[in-house]
């Protein structure tokens, strides 16, 4: 049986392939540095978007054509699971990721919606079993259902809070029997909708105990998951409490919880605090907080979270760049928290957007790989840096300085010369790599 | 001698008059809660925007007609403090604050630039005794003069560093000599302009060793001015380091810096980060972290700092709400950083808007304890938050829950009832003590 | 029988009234200028956020509790119209607006969903004669459906626009009916999601021609109706033809339709595109465009259309400027397009929200009739533009300059002499005038 | 003698080169269609970026390194004459552009100042003649002097009008005089710093005149240039008259003049207006008003005008799609309105800079023309909007269906079968026509 006719399974064609269900940079076992492709890139499918998503908007009523939705309820979660695993066996990818809700449906009380994930997550087990697919990351949504209009864990009802550690209490749970590499939180509604009816030290204070909650109730039941918060500045809110990276390593810091958490960091959400994806990524780097990435872009000229599929493959290689200096994301991954845009309804759209967002993530390993390779970044830095290696630059690095011995270099010297940035050379020096990279192939 | 011809010392006059060199809203000597309007106001004058500020823009160049702008150099740096003080005492400032480069001349050396320095302080010095007006704060400007085009405590050039580090070390003894009551870092140039070229770990590391030796040198001088840290996303840079009020926080608890900084919150700086200027005071309160104001606004369709006068009594209530829950702001104050437009380029328009900021302030000090004495939001936020006073609410916030208590009770329960948050009839009540804080007068 | 048993009909109880159901400011009877307030103020409610919004988001299921949720179809939709009426009483508004599937629910065919049209048509035309409430536009909504999903005038797909012309074609049937005063047009599909597959030219002619067919059918019928577009620019899609008031007006000029249409001026529209709301209005009144208003607002922090109720009493009061100088809106009128938040889903919070924003615009019409009387503004433009009254600027106003006498003029002058604008002054009167509004009663 | 000592004429090396001083993609005698790309292109160089701009910014003094700094006055303007055609050599420019005050200093009067720009004129015919580098076009500057505070064409004071005139007069006879095949205008300071000084209607017919006058006199002098507006819609003012493309086609239909002007389009412009470059290039050009480009880009993240050099080769490579389906752009070309950033501050920064934006836009005029051979989106439209080729589409686009045929239509078909718009697989095809177009070389 399959729920995907038209396709088969995605190979590599190479870069002048015009077959649309084929890689055209996606080698999964080429190897860069001793490793495949695959290995490094660590796809991930967001079940969400690819097999619950309907593709309505705020202004239009859902427009997805899928194969699975002549059925309903349970036999629906039933059909998606099948239909997933096709589609990670078709697309070549190795992980996918869920909220609950996405999996089975919430049933009249918790009790039942807990028997319904039950038993979808047996048979998904045994699909992961005879595939080989693996959990990057599971969640709890607490944010769709009206009992947290006004937020879970920072909620300001006490049932409200309650029951969203009692969802995610159920996550960790499944995410050990599944072995969930990661677990997410993402505070959909921990934020606020006006400051004029919010007491925002208590609701953060709630936030931080939830999560040492978990950080608990993982260890009691031996779920040894990288935890991750994944950052958003606003939408659905008017402002959430982990706005950006840096902002939620406040958090982390303030409530003693930075040694537990990493970021699982969206290009989307990065856009829409102001930042490039790859200063996120950055940031969370040097401080050694990078756990995982959702992979999607952004419009910049639109002012919500759009969740395309990455197609900018400056950005891909920006990112790349990142997860090579960082070793890599394992036990994170590369989600496509992405969704095929409203008029691509068709359920060979969801093939064309996977396909393309793993070639250009694919791109984007094998420039800045050759970037790493021939130094390009490290060079420049290096030069730029220089005068920190010696003299008074070595003194303020070692700790040696204080104003008093500064001040006594900068009345020596006459006045400051500087180098040029060259950022117009270096900007076309990426181009010059991009141009070239597929050009002795 | 005057160099304000045209206006006198500026009186209180009542919302209905219509004098426009009158206060009509800022009685100075009025009593809220047993203390005066100007001890709780704390105004300060902004010498750059009001005596320095010429008014060009990266279009146009200066329309600004200022008498002392006869003169040159440091004769004109002497005229601007005669003016200076002549303004603070008709407009009934009682404080002010500078950038190093605002009140002398940089010279053609460091040994010159401070020989300057000297000199109009000891001028200020006097002046200051004898009117009384104290220093709110001042700072060293490292961002003006080309040698610190690639920033100054994060510049990738030692000599820059050595060179900021000198000059603030010049402006910390100033301060002390002055009775600064607190001392300001705005990172204008600690950022990037492309992260293509830059180390941010060793930028980052070297801002926090440039903010140690400022602790330390405040200490050995004995200077006890409370470091404030002021917070703006990008402009002039790409990224500023200290992006925000919780960006900042993350840094300064990162470097171990948090018990000797608080936060100079300007409104602007706020919306160009993407938040009101409330979130970013009340974010500071919660922490202890709010130590001063710098009092402007921003045309939320503009993308740039305006850096406008405060006009919106929607933003001055709201801030006067957080500074008065937060005790107030001593040693802190209003700074006014805030120019007039280029368009209103005569020497009135100062008092114009200074009466105009006042005032402002002076309305939102005047509801926002309205609403205070009448615990408008405290009613709201006790009544929304009860469920945390008593049962499984009270044991979350007392730390007794853990999810699996919290499991049984989300069990138990069949679902989660909410309350309306009353957005709009809230909103409806600022508007009507706005409109109703002079009706009987 | 009552659909909103907790609210009585609600009274006007003055200014300091505490009485979260009644009226403060807008007391519909009190005459301004010899005209009544409600007269003035020709305020309308919109169907589908009063009666037919869940207050669901792109992350959340509804949240709203509305009484007629208990029916469905057919009987929901004339539960609604019952619901609306007794509404319209309650809250005093003399005016509403719909599109046809908030009215009726789509059948199976274009001709059931014209059957169910019919039937809750006849309804609401007693429920009018009774009442004497006015219907002051409707309009076909040509987005929600999947298949508009390309556009509708400006689809890719014939059919669609076919399906598109039998909606408003019947629409403008019902309006006949019904005695609809306007009849609007907003694009919610008519742009692009990406210029890469489109055909602007053909979709920006077939959307003319659409405009051109609706002028000719209601001349056909005899529905005298004012058309009008309704810009935004963009949300849902990532570019809107009717992107903002002067793009609409080029729009109209280019296909020879301006004599036809006006605009409908939305708030929240506006600053979306980057401009106030006040502009939106001035530009369609200096052109005699302005016809009607969707009064709301959004927030400037947000990407997205917020469709808050208007609880600004600055922009209140600059749009019932511009609405005075245009001598009214009639036929048009303030159409209350705005919708509860999400968290304010009790059916109380409807009122709420309706009495703030009647109460919002009756202040911003108070104000705004005061400044008129005391020509505040007026004053201000005649001293500043005195020069174009007499000699070379009167020259030059009457046609009578050209680059060759401008050039002599320019060489006999030294130089310009500007005055100040006075900006800061200007906005400060704004605030008196506002503060002062309710001082004397 | 030499302004550039350590930069030779720029050749072509081809993609795999490493000389920062080559071009790598630029090859000015290939053809592309039988057409030179240096004849399609139609460089210019911009005058006040290249040789008057010191990189400045509202923060910082100028960084810039330049050797004819060392001159003053008049000395200077006639080294920067020099220095252009030395650079215009070197890099290979064909065209060049600038306003009055680039070229020549102002005087104290304006008889003087035009004696200034004649002496430069002199000079450069000579340079023009030796070298063939012809002016693409020139403008005045009516933005930058204190006397434009209020506006130039648009100001609130007719000496600032006359004097705008008889600057623009001097620049028409200017540009006559050097064959300017092309006249720009930029109006920085025609709009408003606020509503509610401004007499908006004034202000716009004023402009017109101003229009109207221009066009007049240069037929009267028989300088035969296209005339060119150049959208922004903000910054320096709050709002600029000509907002984007679709707003000044609405001014230009709107006061008579659209057969006499077309646009200058600029991509940061696009940008600030919330468009894409390539969106306001297709709006032109279906509209016949394509005439010219200023060939920069911004950063998506910041809200000012940044005027980088073109880096984004998806931006140029959509950009030349337009400009080849226009027929190219003659008489106008792609005048680099692109600076250094502050921190490229030496001369090499310079041709750095250029050679990026050549080599950028000679990959995007590859690319384009590629895909225009392999009518990549002439078929995905030929498929997407065949439905308007036969039946009632072919009705409606010939004005053969009215609103009762169509209904006749809708009625009989079941329902509108949409087919994908396939975004995703459309934008993986532009990377690999991106990542192929050099791999055979």
């Amino acid at each position: 049986m399959t729920w995907f006719e038209n396709v088969n399974k995605i190979k590599y064609e190479g870069p002048k392939s015009t077959n649309p269900f084929a890689f055209k940079f996606y080698n999964p076992h080429e190897k860069i540095n001793g490793q495949t492709m695959e290995d490094i890139l660590r796809f991930g499918v967001a079940y969400w978007h690819t097999f619950t998503e309907d593709l309505s908007d705020p202004f239009g009523a859902g427009t997805a054509i899928r194969n699975w939705d002549k059925y309903d309820g349970m036999d629906r979660a039933k059909a998606r699971v099948e239909a997933a695993f096709e589609f990670f066996d078709k697309i070549g990818a190795n992980y996918f990721c869920f909220h609950d809700v996405d999996i089975a449906p919430e049933g009249d009380t918790l009790r039942e919606t807990n028997q319904n994930l039950d038993t979808i997550v047996t048979m998904m087990k045994d699909y992961m079993n005879d595939s080989g697919v693996k959990l990057l990351w599971n969640t709890a949504n607490n944010f769709t259902n009206p009992r947290f209009v006004h937020g879970a864990a920072s909620s300001s009802n006490a049932d409200a809070f309650s029951y969203a550690a009692a969802k995610v209490k159920k996550q960790l749970e499944i995410g050990k029997e599944l072995g969930g590499e990661n677990y997410v939180f993402w505070g959909g509604r921990e934020g606020y909708e006006t400051l004029l009816n919010t007491d925002l030290k208590l609701e953060q204070d709630n936030l931080g105990r939830f999560f040492q909650m978990a950080v608990d109730y993982a260890k009691e039941i031996g779920h040894d998951a990288q935890f991750l918060i994944e950052p958003k500045p606003k939408e659905p809110t008017t402002h959430q409490y982990d706005f950006d990276t840096q902002s939620a390593h406040a958090f982390l810091l303030n409530y003693g919880l930075s040694d537990h958490f990493k970021f699982n960091i969206e290009a989307n959400h990065a856009t829409l605090a102001g930042h490039t994806f790859e200063h996120e990524l950055r940031y969370a780097r040097i401080n050694n907080m990078l756990g995982s990435v959702d992979a999607n872009q952004g419009d910049p000229l639109l002012g919500w979270d759009t969740d395309e599929f990455p197609a900018d493959i400056y950005s891909t290689t920006l990112a790349m760049y990142e997860i090579l200096k960082n070793g890599g994301l394992q036990p994170g991954g590369l989600n496509f928290d992405a969704k095929v845009r409203r008029g691509s309804f068709e359920q060979d759209d969801l093939f064309h957007a996977h396909i393309a967002g793993m070639d250009h993530f694919a791109v984007g390993l094998k420039v800045a790989h050759q970037l790493i390779e021939d130094q390009v970044f490290e060079k420049i830095i290096d030069d730029r840096y220089a005068s920190f290696k010696e003299g008074i630059g070595k003194d303020i690095v070692e700790g040696k300085a204080d104003f008093k011995s500064l001040e006594e270099h900068a009345l020596r010297i006459k006045d400051v010369r500087n180098k040029s940035g060259r950022q117009e050379a270096i900007k076309a020096t990426i181009n010059q790599y991009l141009l070239n990279a597929y050009s002795d192939q």
